[in-house]
């Protein structure tokens, strides 16, 4: 995989450390000891790829990657197949690894599905079917840094001349961008990363992101920013999402729906970065993954509670489109009630007004 | 000094482990390693008294009792001065030791300035000043706790027969006392705590204190309250402050704000469970603790950031009267807009009505 387009990002943005493919080997930064340890997981089978996305190896933008270059491991390992059972070999690969994470499932699994024809095309052409996956993979992650960079330059250009940005977990290439093209165009900007626990993606990923690119970063425990937020210190809240309803319903990590309510009571602007998903059409599709409830009373590996206390562990949560500002997508800004002129070429659009 | 009052009361809120005046010493149970570690801290100086007090030894109710305790310690100190300086050293003692943390301040001050007069009173009298002062602050440690009891009685009764009550860091007698009286009454109830980073309080207190008085308690990262009572899992929202200032602002542990903001959202009712002070008549009078900024990035003793990122650490927040239910105060459940009629006896109510 060449990375050539992917210059300049940091090194945790950079998708050869997110997960990149390599001689039938799947490698994954394991970004739930970064900073403190710099270490990458190796997978030999597409299932490995499965487990390390269920055991939170990589979120965000992560799974997606990984889920991709899964696909391109388990063409890698179809080769060896009886030619009658290749096929579903893949099919099954594409299904499992798309349902790894229930929140999102819908959305990878129509991710899957397009790099599956691809591959089954290449197969029925007697194509190299690992190459094939490969050079698709590599294509579709390069328009998918190009998008992100466009959505980041939309929000950007949103921002006023100094701006104080509160982000939460971990958004980045839509951060990274929106971060990257603010300071291009001369605005002075600086981050606030709610720790974000359990994992601490806010402390450990964004604020070591922001650092790498010398922006100015605070990080506060999760129970701060409201306080924040009535001191004047924050102008805008914006951040990434897992799944974006075409109803305007932002899935997020946990803690996002809490900054949208004290966004909203301070009035001030609250912005989604993601294209909104066509497979999820209504907010009562979504499925909010429960996680194990023991990892809420635990700190890496030190339990905080007595025994015989209780845990629970929502992955996300649910914003609704009445506390969101703006879903910034590659076409532009949108209303969260308005997001099926996403999908409308600009054309239609002029059309439809005139 | 007795505890007789106290018994039923488990190990966290029985005055005994919380603070205590004995031969010279004063033994505070040490609540940041609570309960990993059963350790207290012993001081035998009333300087001392102060530096736990800072460091946060004690917490919640803590320092109240510290304080007055150190107070005893420092009668206790004052029989060996010269007796032409025993009243300054007196003087200075209740000043300084009033002073321990900026915001509860102008409280600290008047609950100090209340023992030494009887100190001084005592002294100028002839009288044994560490007896009396031993005495006195046990009288009105009894006082408090059954102040604390009417409180917990008050909210008890306005919780529905079946509630899952979500609270706030560690609120002590307050919560307890509710606890107690809510079953007394026959009440099915459970208890929430948010883990109130970075000290963990909730998790590790206000849990602990629920698992010994055997009521169903589930501890959730400081992001998660506002999922659940998206998810209809929360009926009440109920918690203690610092302080209550006569204009209806409760300034309680940071992130009390951001769980009465999503409270307010979802139409779950807020109460605050204090005595309003008067020594504080406007929140504009009210310091807000800005601790080291350091604290916010660690967890124990591990840090979370990469080098160069900004921690900010507001002790406190600022909770609106526009977000309160009400404030349970020991005369009964008041309106925060209507704080000055909890001073007022209840004669006079009826009069002015009449």
């Amino acid at each position: 995989m060449s990375f050539e387009y992917a210059e300049g990002l940091g090194f945790l943005i950079n998708p050869k450390n997110v997960a990149h493919y390599e001689d039938g080997k799947v490698i994954i930064l394991d970004r739930r000891i970064y900073p403190m340890k710099v270490e990458f997981v190796t997978c030999h089978h597409y299932t490995e790829v499965i487990q390390a996305i269920r055991d939170m190896v990589t979120q965000s933008m992560g799974p997606w990657l990984a889920s991709a270059c899964g696909m391109v491991l388990a063409a890698h390992e179809a080769k060896n197949k009886p030619i009658g059972q290749i096929e579903s070999f893949l099919v099954k690969a594409a299904d499992e690894i798309g349902h790894a994470r229930p929140t999102t499932a819908a959305f990878q699994v129509r991710h899957m599905q397009r790099i599956l024809d691809v591959i089954l095309h290449a197969l029925r052409a007697g194509e190299d079917i690992e190459q094939t996956a490969l050079y698709f993979v590599n294509k579709i992650l390069e328009e998918r840094y190009e998008e992100d960079r466009t959505i980041g330059a939309y929000t950007a250009a949103m921002l006023p001349d100094r701006v104080r940005l509160l982000t939460q977990c971990f958004a980045e290439t839509y951060i990274g961008y929106t971060l990257l093209e603010a300071r291009k165009a001369g605005k002075e900007i600086s981050l606030i990363c709610p720790e974000t626990r359990p994992f601490l993606q806010g402390a450990r990923l964004t604020a070591s992101m922001a650092r790498e690119m010398d922006i100015p970063v605070t990080v506060v425990t999760d129970n701060m920013p409201g306080f924040m937020m009535s001191q004047g210190l924050v102008d805008v809240f914006a951040c990434a999402a897992d799944v974006v309803t075409l109803d305007g319903y932002a899935v997020n990590k946990v803690g996002t729906f809490q900054l949208a309510m004290a966004a909203h009571y301070h009035k001030i602007p609250c912005y989604i970065l993601r294209n909104p998903s066509v497979s999820e059409p209504h907010i009562k599709d979504v499925k909010i993954e429960m996680r194990n409830p023991e990892e809420s009373l635990k700190f890496f590996d030190t339990r905080t509670v007595k025994e015989g206390v209780q845990g629970f562990y929502p992955a996300f949560d649910i914003t609704p489109p009445t506390l969101i500002s703006g879903v910034v997508t590659s076409k532009g800004v949108f209303s969260p009630f308005d997001l099926r002129n996403h999908f409308v070429p600009v054309a239609e659009v002029v059309n439809e007004c005139s």
